[in-house]
C-alpha cells in the first residue's frame, strides 16, 4: 500500500478536529484513495494547550519550517492563518520544495494564490484550498469538476455565517444589531474580533478565488466591498413590509466580457431561495451554460465541516491526482477586464433620517431628479420631530446612486447618515 | 499533448448536443484537463435521422460493438439506455476490452453496477455514471470527491424532474393529475410513455446507486417504491390545508445499522426547503459527519444538463483519474442489512371517501384502533350523498398502517379506493 506522510501546522480547533478525524478514519480513507494518510509530524504555537488528541513525542516539530524541508513530509497541511507571517513563508516554502500543501486560508490564496499556483505548478505539487471558501460546501471542487463542463456567467450567495446569522436573527427576533452579536459571540458563531466577518472582507476574499475558478481569471483586486455594519432594525423592517429579506450577498458576474465583483448588503424577495437560508449556513448559486442554474448549499464554518473539506483535499493528493491550483496552467488563465460598479444598473432602497419640516421632500426629490435617479416608491414615515423616508429607486448607474446619497447627506435637515443598499431582482 | 480516443454510442438529443459540445468546447477542455478529447467514432441505429451536427463518413462504425475492440478507442460514451440489450452488450463488452465507459444509463448501473465495477477496477479502467443521477447535479462526484470525508446517515430528495413538474403544477395551476401531464407532454417535461416516471422506478435505480455509493455497500433490492399516480386534486388541495406539500421522494437512511429505500410520494412541510422545490428541478440532501446537512440543487434531466454531467466524467477520463466505481474495491464494499418498511414508524396522511351514513365513522375509527394506529387529527368533509374522511395519525408502525387501510377499504361503505401518504416531519 502507498503511503502519504503529512505534516499539520497549526493545531487549534480545526487542526486538532483533523487530527483526530485522520487517525479514527485511517482505515476507510486507505481504502477510498488507495494510499495511506499517516501524520508524520505536527506544530503549533502552543504545545500544551489542552486538545485532547494524543501527540506523541516525536511528532512533534522544533520549528515548523522544518515541515518544508524533511524528506519524510509529502504534504504539509497549513492551518495557521492570516495572509501574512508564518503562514506565508509556511505554504511557500513547502511548494518551492515540491511538498503538496492543502490550505483552508482564503486570505493567503485572495492575495498570493496566483504566485503559489505558478510554484505548484512548475513543482508539479497539489495546492490545494477547498476549506478556504465556505467551510464544508465542496463549491471548488464542483466547480473544477462536477461543473467543469460549464460557462459561468454568474456566482453569488451567502459565503459569510456570522453575517447571515446576525441578520437573520435580527430578523426573525427582532433585536438590535448590537444584542444579535454579542448573542452570536456567545455561541460562537462571531469570534471576540468579528470584524473580517462583519466589514465584508471575509467574503471579498471567497470571492476573489471563485471569481478566477469560474472565470478561468487571475485573481482580481478590483472589488466593491460593504458590510452590515451600518444595518440597523429599522431596514430590516422597513425591507419586510416591501417584501424583501436583507442580506450579505457577494456576487461575481461576467457582462459584456466585463467581471463586476461586489459584497454588500442586499434586499432580496422574500420568496427567493437565498432569503430562505437562515443562520450560519452557506448558499452558493451558479449560472452555467451548459448546466443550467445549480445550488450549493451547507455548513459554511466550524472545525467539523472545514474538516470534510481538508480532507476531500487531502483525498485528492493521496489519489495523485494532480490539477492546476485554478483549473488551468497558469499560462492559459485569462487577463478578463474587471470592471468598478459605477456604470452597473441597480434598483436601490435608500433611507433618510430627516427633519420634519415643510420643504425637505421636495428638497431631495430634487436631489433624486437632478442626478436622474428616478423613484419607484415613496413612504415617508413621521416620527417625533423627525421623519424617515424610505425610496425605491427604478434602475439606475450606481455612481448616481452613490452620488444621490453623497448630496443628501450634505444637507443641514439630514439627522443621521443615510442609507443605500442595492437591491437583487 | 496527450490524446483520449472517444466513441459515442446512442446519437439521440443528448448524444447529439455532447458531439456539439465536444467539439465547440475542445481547447477550453484540452487546457484543463491536459489530455485532449477526440470523437474517433460515432454509433446510432439511426444514420439518417437530422442532429444539425456534422460527422465525418469514417467516423460512423459499421456495428457499435465495434468501439469496444477497435485499438483506437479509449473511452465509450453509452447513450443508448435500458438495463438490457444493446446497451448492456455494449458496456459489458467495452469493460472487458480495457476501454473506458462513460454512462448516463441508471437502469444499467443499478440493474448490473456492482458486476460492471467489478470489471472496470479488474481491468484498471474507468466506469462513470454521473449523469445517470439527477442529470447536471454533480451528486454523485459530491460523495465520491468533495464529501468524501463523510459518515452519510441519511440521503433523500427529488430525484424526478417529471413527476415533481406534474405534482407542483396540480398545486399551482389547481389543475388535475391527467391534465397536467398532457401539458408536461406537450412541453417535453414528460416522455410519451412516461410510466418509468410517474411509478417511482426511474426514482428507484437513482436511490439505488446513491445508497451504494453513500453507504459504502453494495447496490440492493430492497426497496419500497410507490408512484404519484394515485395522487389526486383532493390530496394536494388536503396537505394545503394541513400545512404541507406533496412530493415524490427518495429516502435512503441507516438506522441502527440497517439501510431503509423507499420511494413514495409524501407529505413535507410547507416551509421546508424540499417544499420549495418546484419545476424540474431536482435537489438531493444529505446528512454526514462532519459535514453536517449539505443541499445540491439543479436542472435534473435535458440534453444540456445531462452534457454537463457526462463532460465531468469525460474529463476525470482526461485526467486519468481512476477511481473505483462506487468508491471503494469491490472487496472492500461492505454486504449490509436492508429493510423492508414494515417496523419502520411514521405518521401518515389516509383519505376515505366512503357513504354518508351513521355509523361508518365509528366503524373506521375502531380498525385504528384495532390495529393500534393512534389518531392526531380527523377531518369529516361531507359531499353530496358521500363524505371524505381524512387522518392523520402519530407515529406507526408501517405494517399497521396498510393493514388499517387494506381493512377499511374491504367494507362496503367505501367508495373509492382509499389513500396512504406518508409524512416526513
Amino acid at each position: 500500500m502507498k503511503k502519504l506522510n503529512i505534516a499539520i501546522v497549526g493545531l487549534g480547533n480545526i487542526g486538532s478536529y483533523l487530527f483526530k478525524y485522520l487517525k479514527d478514519n485511517n482505515k476507510i480513507l486507505t481504502e477510498k484513495n488507495n494510499c495511506q494518510p499517516i501524520i508524520k509530524y505536527v506544530s503549533a504555537k502552543n504545545k500544551n494547550r489542552k486538545r485532547n488528541i494524543i501527540i506523541k513525542r516525536n511528532q512533534w516539530l522544533n520549528n515548523y519550517l522544518d515541515a518544508t524541508v524533511k524528506d519524510d513530509v509529502d504534504l504539509i497541511i497549513e492551518l495557521i492563518g492570516g495572509a501574512e507571517g508564518p503562514a506565508k513563508k509556511l505554504v511557500f516554502n513547502a511548494l518551492k520544495n515540491k511538498k503538496h500543501v492543502v490550505t483552508a486560508n482564503k486570505a493567503l490564496i485572495a492575495k498570493y494564490g496566483d504566485r503559489l499556483a505558478k510554484i505548484a505548478e512548475k513543482n508539479k505539487v497539489n495546492l490545494e484550498f477547498e476549506a478556504s471558501v465556505c467551510g464544508g460546501v465542496p463549491i471548488i471542487r464542483s466547480l473544477k469538476e462536477g461543473l467543469i463542463a460549464n460557462k459561468i456567467t454568474k456566482i453569488y450567495g451567502i459565503f459569510n455565517g456570522t453575517s447571515n446569522y446576525i441578520l437573520s436573527s435580527m430578523d426573525k427576533e427582532n433585536k438590535e444589531f448590537n444584542d444579535v452579536l454579542i448573542n452570536a459571540q456567545k455561541l460562537g458563531y462571531a469570534e471576540s474580533n468579528p470584524s473580517a466577518d462583519l466589514n465584508g472582507d471575509d467574503v471579498s476574499s471567497k470571492l476573489k478565488i471563485l471569481t478566477s475558478l469560474c472565470f478561468n481569471s487571475f485573481l482580481n483586486n478590483n472589488i466593491y466591498v460593504e458590510g452590515i455594519k451600518q444595518i440597523d432594525k429599522t431596514d430590516i423592517d422597513n425591507a419586510n413590509k416591501l417584501g424583501y429579506k436583507i442580506k450579505l450577498l457577494g456576487f461575481a458576474e461576467l457582462l459584456n466580457n466585463k467581471i463586476y465583483q461586489r459584497v454588500h448588503p442586499t434586499l432580496i424577495k422574500k420568496d427567493s431561495y437565498v432569503a430562505s437560508i437562515d443562520g450560519v449556513l452557506n448558499a452558493v448559486i451558479i449560472d452555467g451554460k451548459p448546466v443550467g442554474q445549480s445550488t450549493i448549499q451547507g455548513e459554511g464554518a466550524g472545525a467539523a465541516a472545514t474538516t470534510s473539506a481538508l480532507v476531500s483535499d487531502i483525498s485528492s493528493v493521496l489519489r495523485g491526482n494532480i490539477k492546476f491550483p485554478f483549473s488551468l496552467s497558469n499560462k492559459e488563465r485569462k487577463k478578463l477586464k474587471f470592471e468598478n460598479l459605477n456604470q452597473r444598473l441597480f434598483s436601490a432602497y435608500l433611507r433618510f433620517e430627516v427633519e420634519d419640516k415643510p420643504g425637505i421632500l421636495s428638497n431631495i426629490t430634487n436631489i433624486f431628479s437632478k442626478n436622474r435617479v428616478s423613484i419607484k416608491r415613496l413612504v415617508q414615515n413621521p416620527h417625533k420631530k423627525s421623519s424617515s423616508i424610505v425610496i425605491i429607486t427604478h434602475k439606475s448607474k450606481d455612481i448616481f446612486l452613490k452620488k444621490t446619497l453623497r448630496e443628501v447627506d450634505r444637507k443641514n435637515f439630514v439627522k443621521h447618515k443615510s442609507k443605500l443598499i442595492r437591491i437583487d431582482e
